[in-house]
């Protein structure tokens, strides 16, 4: 897909489910990359992903530790949370850049992380938390990357500026609603189709561990509510905070501004709010907010492609920052 | 359809529309009302309506107030709000019992209703604002009822007993989600398949005519943000609040147990959180909750179809009411 | 739910499934029938089902062939065809008028069955196929039915009247979609939310047991294609055959009258053709048809809700027919 | 978007519609092209398309086509018929190399023409017929390009290559579902999503236009009927045809494979069916099949996106043919 001599040999690992058929996507037609492994999980049965068809044509087989590690400059982990908390470890081990897009290695509190991914080891290597509009710097030859949550990307890249500009006061209350492929490939009677289709439901209500996410990159305290749309993919969060006495929308303007001027992937959309159908199939987090100064009550609107910016296309932009690349690189 | 000779006469204006054809339904099989007359807004084109058929097989004709008058002892209107404010007036000064769907008449304080509904009139009789649950007294024998609205029959509902026992604080969000249909039939641009399918959408924020309705009943301030989902019929809403100091589960419980004992409609699922496909085509109002005690946080939600219990369920439970039937019937 | 004294006592076993769900539904409210029992799958672990709340809110405990033959007059089977072939021949040894909603039973010849129900055994008892139009005579008094299948439903009404009265040629094309409920509630890849979601397939080419269904009442070959539509509940069949020489379209709507004059849940809407939303939760089929008579093409529309006329609602229907009640009672 | 000094300078008019949209995004990144211009239809209000955010944020104002022709050395009509009509005859004369979307070019025959589109005149240069597999020599070079229909699309391309080698007999039965951005942007009942979500409907029986253009390109006759499927885009097609005696399924599968060796767009899946979810957002027609040989029973499967191979997409393999370019630029 790329004659450049040079490109980074990349290997995606859970290459069958949701997230795993974006990256290899992605990956394949990116300019700077050569895809050269694409694997299921550890044991999983070789088999042929129509979704991939022109693609990758080849049966995904299971995961080879020692293949990707020969093989491969960077691997994509879009494994569940225990695999990934068995393969980083030793693809580290070996020299191997990992780009690990499950929970596995997020949360740097050792306690808060027992709690939540109780497989979860010391990896050898401090992983730099994958939100790229957060972290560019540390990415920057970063060896180890645990790519953000879906949730958490829209949450914090709505709610972070503010927090940290101390504009907004508790509660904060994040409702967030996502596209059914949020809940993985899995068939389970949660994600049978009819029992999604003409419904909704909020789950997960202060037993989500996305909630711990991102707490502990805002540093306050949040509630956070998920709930289950009748789509395939998207992510829409409305969040509600008091505005501090005093602070007036024009602040909220600013600090907006100021926070992603140099971020090619977040749109600020205003007063028009963002809608799920403008960010599917793109790697964009729209924000858009009303403010009503006079009882001090501000909502945030942000939406994201959980596939994308919320997995697949972060891990790319992570990879692009880590890489020393053009950070949309291949994601346009 | 029935046999009683004193079978109650019964009208609706505004036959062809959502709400309409429901009412047009659940009328024609009440066991104690005599559906006389389905009719459409004043100057509307007579049209069969397919959705009716072997219900109500003949064209609607155009709203006619003297056949009306005439021919019914209530009518229900289920009429876009300034043909309600027109109308309704006409009818009740002639002695008809009115049963008005539409928004015009809910707001009791002049000021608030100028702003919102600025085609309403004084109607001449006070009406009652139809909400079962919470006015089943002055319900009875009443002339005139404003219909609560869909929002605020979820919104309402939930919040109520917890307020009038003074066991939450400021603020409170109402996070509603609500099916198209809600949105009325006339096609738009916003109400487009393409526009709606696979995306989800905020809309009214602090500028929706339910946020005053909501906190005309509740006396207290809301934030009130709706959604668009995309699915034909429901609405849930997803609400926070913070406990007052020393508030339990419990409290909550109790609450709400008092609050609904006697009320066939209103169904409490506890921590198991309701979901819209358990109410849809039903005239229930699902209400569960989740409690964090140490951190004082309070989640409930709420799930109705905006059609049955939010429109012409609703309606017709005020209409038994009004009358003196059971509460339920027809409504089973 | 009614107060005769003689009303026939009816249970329902398989009562969690999506077709369960609905008989227990539309007995629990049925004026002659009193529901003693709602059990799950021979096994089946005890579990509320929340669909069925405020109508049946215990437990569905596993089948119990005893309790179901001592307290039940009549039961209804909503069970995997492997099941109901070992359950109901023991039930009609005990006497119990049964009701099938399963494939086991419907194919009469014996190779056939074979071919496609191997499990069935011979039931003592001969079956009446479950088809209300077609064998009303045969279904009074009847001890077994085999109720339609879904598919054949829609197909049969929609051809028999023109096959019988001798008007269509080979080859003749039944091009049938089904909502995802027709696949039943056991969560499979193919009826995961992100796999049917925003798309359409075709399945069982030259190999659906409904088309040996379709042929046996029809004895004539079709060619029949299903496919898998991204709704819940709803059966659409496009169904095309060629003219005979000299057959006109009033040839047409003529067989059709006469076929349908005292059927009370068929309705014929000539040219203006049929859509799945005018008859979901309904017990109706809907018959629509265009004629080009130059081309001597025929193109036929029919519509059912395959959980109701596809299912539970026509079960209901031959009841009411087998204990000599109105045919519509309870279903309307 | 790209460095050529050679780039071809590209328009799009009717650039606010579902096409148009996917037009401005494929050009916008075309390695050969230069989009110079976006405007809507002749008289449009100026406005911003939100899903053209990043890609193009200048309004999009009305047609001029004195700025199309000086501009453009290619315009991209994707305009309702009687504008293409219009406009396509007078940018023809001024030199400007026409991609027209719509159906206003695509019958040559005359009378057939004046049946179903009755507006179009003589363009003064005869359009080649845009289907790319089938005239790709026609279309080398050629100045005017009557882009082929989206039905008509996969329809030739999954026939076309039978009747060519007489493969089949007659009667052709074309069953054809297509998601609603089928029917355009404008809001009309039929679109409204309340009217299709959950349900799914046939239109234009023995009337659409497209079975005309059907006609023209396979030369014998088909029974054509659309339905209006709940899915925003895609088109699955099933196609049933009687095998001549002798032909057998080698057959078919030879001549498929000869018809297609050289096209990267068309997929041919054999026996495992394709499903609208493989092509949706790309420009790939999937084909696949089965065979009942002792009946001469054949069933052909295609798919594509309405929006891209049924639209956007083959303008841009056409332009690309054309133009000389590789036929895949800018589509993968």
């Amino acid at each position: 897909m790329n004659s450049y001599s040079d490109a980074v040999r990349v290997g995606v690992a859970g290459a069958t489910g949701y997230s795993g058929v974006e990256l290899v996507r992605l990956l394949a037609r990116h300019p700077r990359a050569r895809l050269t492994a694409a694997m299921g999980s550890p044991g999983s049965e070789p088999r042929r992903v129509r979704a991939l068809a022109r693609v990758w044509d080849d049966p995904i087989a299971p995961l080879d530790i020692d293949a990707l590690a020969d093989g491969c400059d960077a691997v994509f982990l879009a494994l569940p949370e225990q695999a990934s908390a068995a393969v980083a470890p030793e693809l580290l081990a070996r020299g191997t850049r990992v780009f690990d897009l499950s929970g596995a290695f997020r949360l740097r509190d050792r306690e808060t992380r027992r709690q939540w991914y109780p497989h979860t080891p010391d990896a050898g290597v401090t992983p730099v938390y994958g939100l790229t509009e957060r972290y560019r710097t540390c990415l920057a030859k970063s060896q180890f990357v645990a790519c953000a949550g879906c949730y958490p990307t829209a949450a914090i890249l709505s709610l972070q500026p503010l927090v940290a500009a101390d504009l907004v006061e508790q509660p904060i209350v994040i409702d967030a609603k996502s596209g059914v492929s949020g809940a993985g490939k899995t068939p389970t009677e949660r994600t049978h189709f009819s029992e999604c289709h003409g419904s909704l439901s909020a789950y997960g209500v202060f037993s989500h561990r996305h909630a711990a996410e991102i707490e502990q990159e805002l540093d306050v305290p949040v509630t956070f509510v998920p709930h289950l749309l009748p789509i395939d993919r998207g992510i829409l969060e409305t969040i509600y905070a008091t505005l501090r006495p005093g602070i007036t929308e024009a602040d909220i303007v600013d600090a907006y501004r100021r926070a992603y001027a140099g971020s090619p992937f977040v749109r600020l959309t205003g007063s028009e709010l963002p809608e799920i159908k403008h960010v599917t199939h793109t790697n964009f987090c729209d924000i858009g907010w009303r403010v009503n100064e006079s009882r001090r009550q501000l909502v945030v609107v942000a939406c994201i492609d959980n596939l994308v910016k919320g997995a697949a296309g972060q891990a790319v932009q992570n990879f692009n920052v880590a890489f020393g690349f053009d950070e949309a690189l291949g994601l346009n």
